[in-house]
């Protein structure tokens, strides 16, 4: 189901490309057109990656008339300045459609074309299956493309909807002219398959070795019952194969073969048409599926890692993707997919109703769904021995710093509340693998994969990233919040100790609760002194460490962090507040580079933040937080660019608004201050909104959401890309904190407990409120509405997927009793 | 002066790079927003180019009022999808203008600048030299950018206009987050110089060879007297160094020498402020003059072409650009430019004007004056020796095509017209270099640079193109009536002779005067059998070398010639002619891949375009030629592509019109046609435009020209840059045709002769016509109008440059004896 609350987009948002694909598989995108682009199925980011002459197209005939043949895109846009014009690989002579309007629906994609000409209507859907706390069912490589025609003649109309894709597996380089040939491994081969209610055509290349890098395969495949195929097109000259397959299409609708089976010196292009009569008025849902399987990676983070960590790439071996484990090849895929689809798909749109179907403002929900896009992106990937790991983000063609992060990735929420077994797997690298003897921690996992590469400048004696060590130990509180997993906490807890004792020890050494010294940190500087950041931060995790030793039945390790959060929450206030917000304390600003000092920053209370989503309670005073989060918005929103001056990386311009990152209210700016004091980030913006909200600055907050989703619209960037030192940008999944603080949910599985507590301003006026929720393992709809005769609010709880189990639910003063639909495979790992 | 008959682009037209430079010396291009795109001054296209940090801008600072600080740009456009925002090197977080409003008049450039806070009203010209018949001075390698300043107040503003250039000699390289670092032998210096009323930054590099291809200078300067420089910004870590130049010109508008005089690891970005306070109402103009030179190329048309050829690129030496032997370095330049600045200004406006002052329709001045481009573009180079040399056009970073290609090049007119002599060079090239004793020539130059390389592809065993082979003889023909050069025509005519010899053997063994067999072509393949294009460009020729034969006193060959003439336009009219136009004859149309048959080719009256142009009469009757080229626009013009299908490359999509190079309206379109039959040329659309003007079709010829510039709007292409395979794509220059169809212009400055007949549909209502005329010899505005008592039309003609001599002139039925003014220094090579 298509909702009425999401932008529509027309064929001019070129911006727009909607990642599909699952989790630790890559994705194929979805131009605002209908068009496939950003082809980043081969285990590395390939932002503008097209295959040549891939692309769908409809021939519809009136009886009597001539037929109509189209490509099922929107109009081509310009700006039109290829210097051969467009290259008959990219078929930009093909007639388009009149128009093409999408919407998208995380993760569903929908577009309505339109044209005088073409006799039908046509719609389409894509999806990847994504289904909460199943990351199996959300991590098949596949694509699910389905085109609803509709006639609304009173004739019958013979229909084709044929896609064409070109074979990607093998050696090809790109010429000056953008033409693709193929190198001497090149020589794909495609194949005509049917079997058991699926068919379709299955391409690999049998000159590659299985432990290529390059090495896999594709389908190009259907249920539908009735097909047409040219395995593979004529390998003629110049551009012979796309006049003799638009030609063959063009005449009847039916594709001929061309006996060209054998692998040959250009690409293998192949057609698969699906074919129907449809009778007066007539709905046809006609679906391709698409998938692949690129099972070998590098074992490391990539080449250029690699290098700069001085090994030498011969040395190092492969390691498999997840989804390798699962499928044997492309086909296996495919066939997995047609079996399973009724499940998969209603399940996904289950979760989909669930998201789109609540009450939250539509922006929000959009703001919600689009950053689940980061877990899904080539951002992340997921090995073979189920490690999951984040990049920061991508480059075009590379990621973009690596190793899960730790400071980056302690605002992303998102991946905890859905998959929260492989969002456990990063702790468990981080406290495992990256945390030594002293408690430091590599804040870029390194040694996961390259124990021998230490001593380098992520070394110990270099540096820790306060934030990030301090984010990881919240981390964990909220995966054990969101689990209950015994074994897990266990696992991780000596080393959630020692990282402990590794901050009080080197930045705590008076032990007075607030942090000084070198404290390097996400502005990728370090902070000097007391600053808040850092020292909230720490109070934070100084109250997690107090919760888990209680659950752990270690009350000296409890009230010994209790004692130093006691201390620092005195202190700290004291020390850094200004009377409006929280300053950075340093006796010359000037003695050390890029500095905040009195400035404001918006992170200020990052760490508070998290206590609050985490249920530990306050550390510093109310009235201060309330005061300061208000702050932060007055003296940092800017409402549009056009004066501003930032000598720094632009994310908003011209008239765009957003949220900086510092500002000096009362003067004092450092000549050369925080290096990122002038940016606009959303992960920021998102982690500041829920703060506003959670403060009672509803409009506030909300502004903020509305600010990112406006610069994301579609022309100016794609909604479903937050950008910042990447693509698909990790820290943009604090969106989901917008969610818990609108909703009030709470989940903390370890004590069983379950509570809700909406914002007033966000009940409709009909006192009808829905929300999707997740505690970890279970998922569904919370709803409350108004007894219309008591008055009274009454709240009901939908599991929709896992078990809710003996979770005790609080909401409206009342224990609720959940309606159980048991889905999902999801288990503690 | 600007003129109102041009068209006027706001910020949005992003496809607008307007090209800078001189002949044979790479562009610096100008974008609508005012922004210094594309820097290709080293000696090959770098389409989207920029330099780091390299921008104008400007404060003003009104009494008591903050000051307004702003890059001289307007806004920045969508999309901002950088994955890592713009990055400070791109300056894209600095303050913009509200707007700039872009008009081209090329050479010249003028854009309005305007905004709501700066206090004064900014306008920008820019040129570089041009100069017809006057290569020199139309082939400097500078850049002139005069920023016209306007207080409307009634204060005093203190102004400063400030540009910033970072050092671009040396080597560098790009990291993902698109900054630039500096390699080893990449230490640039810079050096404030102020001498005889010229002042400003020399950049250079001591570090690289002076053989180095990159080894070069660059220079930042002005004539305006009070300047303020920043010679070298800091170069500090982070952005530092954009944030303590903004700051510094921000305090004062006064720049800070920041002592970072030695090269060091990162770039060396210079400022050079100018600076006023300007009265009330008060108007400063205020000049920048960029100057550069990098003199050496490989002796080679480039790496690629050796490679293909399979030469050593170790084993090429290197060759000096033109430039270099008038100029010693990059300052020299600006000395010279800065010397000679009056007159080389006075004659550029005196050409403008006589182009965009001119009564022609403001599409074809459009048309006339952007396809001046691609022969001061990358397209073109020209060496120290004096030889001219044109690629067809070019990719982004390297030349599309080699070797002075004879079929694309016989379409261009408007180098023969404006810089002859350099014109002549490539015939030389081509008679006394690559055509062998039996008269074959290679339709690329290769020989002329890898004579050793014979054997390759482009060997004489393996085909010669027949339109360019016969395209040169009769440009030889035209170069002679351009010129009168006795000496030039002595020295090529044996290879003219040989070369038709080669073509009488070869094609026309039975003497018919009808071309059969295999004929290469600028279809880039053969064309079997009879055919219009090879036919008539052959009857064309025989003509040219029968009148040249009669020049030179060989009345003999003149008769031989004439022989065959008279019995080819017999035959192949009454053998291709179908009655409305004129068809290839072939037995099977499907026995050869790529023919036209019996479809309408655009160009199949090329050789009688070119037969009309150069005054050789009709090789064809009349009536079938008239009826023939609206023939040609009756099928072959399409008003919009949205159904049309095209399996070959697109330059026109969506709404957009043009004249697709054949179809076939009687049906039997072969199964793979001529591979370029679906596609849309500009060179193709201006020659049939003149056709039809010649022919009286004159609205039809207009709408051709009209359908090509409203593709190059700006947003959908550059219309700087007509493409078709590359940019700058030498064919486009076709459009000069136009203009000797509209105003009748013909010269043979061998018979002392020249004429002007303007089309009646052209002239004003009130009888005043102007147009701009060259001859070869000199250049001019030719007028007419009206007496109001006689209703008698009188012309009169102008000499703007060069020296008309005893030229007898023609118009109106009368005698005209020119108005001499003489300036240029053009001469006979």
């Amino acid at each position: 189901m298509k909702h009425s609350n999401v932008r529509v987009f027309d064929s001019s948002a070129q911006a727009i490309a909607f990642p599909l694909g699952g989790i630790g598989t890559g994705n194929i995108s979805l131009g605002a057109r209908g068009d496939l682009r950003d082809w980043e199925i081969f285990n590395h980011p390939s932002k503008g990656r097209i295959l040549p002459t891939t692309f769908f197209a409809i021939r519809a005939q009136l009886p009597g008339q001539p037929p109509v043949v189209r490509v099922l895109e929107g109009p081509i846009q310009a700006p039109h300045t290829f210097p051969h014009g467009y290259h008959p690989h990219n078929s930009g002579g093909l007639p388009r459609l009149d128009g093409a309007a999408f919407r998208g629906e995380y993760p569903f994609a929908f577009i309505d074309f339109d044209d005088a000409d073409l006799p039908v209507k046509v719609e389409l859907e894509a999806f990847t299956p994504l289904i909460p706390l199943n990351a199996e069912d959300s991590g098949i490589p596949c694509v699910i493309l389905t085109y609803t025609v509709t006639n609304p003649t009173d004739q019958s109309i013979p229909v084709t909807v044929v896609g064409s894709v070109t074979n990607p597996i093998g050696k090809t380089r790109q010429d000056y002219f953008t033409k693709v040939w193929l190198n001497d491994i090149g020589r794909p081969t495609n194949e005509l398959r049917d079997e058991n209610g699926m068919r379709g055509i299955y391409m690999y290349n049998k000159q590659l070795d299985s432990n290529d890098l390059t090495y896999g395969s594709f389908g190009l495949t259907t249920d539908f019952p009735d097909i047409t195929a040219k395995t593979t097109w004529i390998r003629g000259a110049w551009w012979d194969y796309l006049q003799a397959f638009w030609d063959d299409l063009t005449v009847d609708g039916l594709l001929d073969d061309t006996g060209e089976g054998e692998p040959g010196e250009r690409m293998a292009t192949g057609s698969l048409g699906l074919v129907a009569t449809l009778a007066p008025g007539e709905v046809k849902t006609m679906r391709f599926i698409l998938t692949w399987y690129f099972p070998n990676r590098l074992r490391a983070w990539d080449t250029q890692v690699v290098q700069d960590l001085g090994l030498d790439v011969e040395n190092i071996d492969h390691i498999q993707n997840h989804y390798a484990t699962v499928f044997a090849d492309a086909w296996a895929v495919a066939r997995y997919v047609c079996d399973e689809l009724p499940r998969l798909e209603a399940d996904t749109r289950k979760f989909h109703e669930a998201l789109f179907g609540s009450t939250l403002p539509p922006l929000v929900i959009d703001a919600l769904s689009s950053n689940i896009v980061p877990l899904r992106s080539t951002t992340c990937f997921w090995l073979e021995d189920g490690r999951f790991y984040g990049w920061e983000g991508c480059h075009d063609e590379s990621g973009s710093c690596p190793g899960n992060c730790t400071h980056v990735w302690s605002y992303a929420y998102t991946l905890a509340y859905l998959f929260p077994s492989l969002e456990r797997s990063m702790r468990r690298t981080e406290f495992l693998v990256e945390t030594n003897d002293i408690g430091f921690m590599n804040f870029r996992s390194f040694r996961t994969f390259h124990a021998q590469a230490a001593g380098k400048w992520y070394s110990p004696t270099r540096r820790a990233a306060v934030d990030g060590q301090m984010g990881s130990i919240l981390r964990v509180y909220r995966e054990w919040q969101l689990s209950g997993d015994r074994a897990f906490l266990n696992d991780v807890w000596p080393g959630v100790k020692r990282a402990m004792t590794y901050a009080v020890d080197h930045w705590d050494a008076d032990h007075d609760g607030v942090l000084v010294g070198e404290q390097h940190n996400t502005y990728d500087i370090e902070f000097q002194g007391a600053n808040p950041l850092a020292t909230f931060y720490y109070l934070a995790a100084l109250r997690a460490v107090e919760e888990m030793a209680r659950v752990l039945g270690e009350p000296e390790v409890a009230a010994y962090h209790r004692q130093l959060f006691d201390r620092g929450q005195q202190g700290a206030d004291e020390l850094m507040w200004n009377g409006e917000f929280y300053v950075q304390v340093l006796d010359d600003i000037n003695q050390y580079k890029y500095q905040h000092g009195s400035g404001c920053l918006s992170d200020q209370l990052l760490g508070q933040l998290h206590a609050r989503a985490l249920n530990l309670g306050s550390l510093l005073p109310e009235d201060h937080v309330h005061r300061a989060v208000k702050a932060i918005f007055d003296y940092n929103f800017k409402s549009n660019f056009r004066d501003h001056a930032n000598c720094q990386r632009a994310f908003a311009v011209n008239d765009e608004s957003g949220l900086l990152l510092c500002t000096w209210p009362n003067g004092q700016r450092p000549a050369l201050p925080i290096v990122y004091s002038d940016e606009v980030w959303t992960g920021i913006e998102y982690q500041v909104a829920a703060h506003l909200i959670y403060e009672g600055w509803v409009d506030e907050g909300l502004l903020l959401v509305q600010a990112v989703r406006d610069r994301y619209n579609g022309v100016n960037r794609n909604p479903w890309n937050e950008i910042e030192c990447g693509h698909h940008y990790a820290r943009s999944m604090a969106s989901w904190t917008v969610l818990l603080a609108l909703t009030g949910m709470h989940s903390d599985l370890g004590r069983g407990e379950m509570s809700f507590a909406p914002v007033a301003q966000i009940v409709p006026a009909d006192g009808l409120f829905r929300t999707f929720w997740s505690n970890g393992q279970a998922w569904g709809v919370y709803s409350q509405q108004r007894d219309p005769s008591t008055g009274e609010v009454v709240p009901s709880i939908e599991v929709l997927g896992g078990d809710l189990g003996s979770v005790s639910i609080t909401a409206c003063g009342r224990i609720l009793s959940p309606t159980k639909t048991l889905i999902g495979r999801e288990t503690s790992s």
